[in-house]
């Protein structure tokens, strides 16, 4: 059975990739990031996801220049602005990619999952179709391995096409958790609550 | 002044790559990694080369496959097939240089330095200069900074010729470390060993 590496944050994008991803025949090995992110409890939600699934690796970024990682820094709310959010971790999937694609040559698998979708999203850089490019042209110089490629299934949907392939799947989204503040419940005015509730807009 | 991040193995090559980014007038952050590695003995050494200029990262690369990563793997000795030895560890240069380029980003640094070696080395598919042109394609992408840059001033220097380039610098070698046994003494029979070796040879 071919093998995957899938990208798992607990969030709606990575879920209905998990999903896709066992649905085109792959045997799934989750990575889960605990990486001091203030969602915290995004961990939880991505475990359940994954069944028995998953690693779980603890990493640090002691450079905590986002306000994913540093709580002084406020989320901001109802963002009107197109640049970077302070939500941006410096480098963040390029560090979730890069031990992705050490698992994946451990385990022989030969494809590495991540639900990052670049139209109704935050602007982040390393969430845009070149960049994903570029990492792909590294891949193939970077391991002993060939053949190894990173998969991203839902780049150019929208949050409604999301939801749409997520339902046909049968993705418990009540089991999902998009919210960066991570209190009890979802503060509905970050933009991770934001573009989520595009997606299950009527 | 102008930053740097420098990779520190507490090898010799990385030493003389941070003697040669002071040299360049660059204020260094040197990054140390506890990943496991058998020869753990190094960090001491590259902290002592670093002084107080350095952050320690620990990492887990759970998936061991590995000889630097289990001991039940054995280090070659006087090695002569010319594939990718068992020391190789999966997609580690990636890991560290994604970590390097989080760092950089969020001090705002412009260069990350590696001592990678492509001339009297080992065959790891992560030093070789077409894994470096295409990891600075993906920098330029991968990022909000632009700008960052890797560099690889020991690439195709031969093992004599890295010797030479850190005396002049004044580099104390006996305070770098290369054995991947990591035991009191080197071995002189591993690959690090015998290409160290080779850079003191009259």
């Amino acid at each position: 059975m071919k093998k995957a590496v899938i990208l798992l944050s607990g969030g709606m994008d990575s879920a209905v990739t998990l999903f896709l991803a066992r649905k085109r025949g792959y045997k799934v090995y989750c990575l889960i990031f605990d990486y001091g992110q203030r969602h915290k409890k995004e961990i939880g939600f991505a475990k359940r996801l994954a069944k028995s699934d998953y690693f779980v690796l603890k990493i640090k970024l002691p450079w905590k220049n986002s306000a994913l990682l540093d709580r002084k820094i406020k989320v901001p709310e109802n963002r009107k602005s197109s640049g970077v959010p302070v939500t941006y971790v410096a480098a963040r999937n390029t560090v979730f990619i890069s031990f992705a694609l050490s698992f994946a040559e451990a385990i022989g698998a030969k494809a590495i999952f991540i639900g990052a979708n670049a139209r109704d999203f935050s602007g982040y850089p390393d969430c845009r179709p070149l960049y994903f490019k570029k990492f792909n042209e590294l891949v193939k110089k970077a391991t002993r391995s060939r053949g190894i490629k990173i998969e991203t299934p839902l780049l150019y949907k929208t949050k409604k096409e999301i939801v749409s392939i997520g339902k046909k799947l049968g993705v418990p989204f009540e089991l999902t958790w998009s919210c960066y503040k991570g209190d009890r419940k979802p503060c509905l005015r970050c933009d991770a609550c934001r573009l989520r509730a595009k997606g299950f807009k009527l």
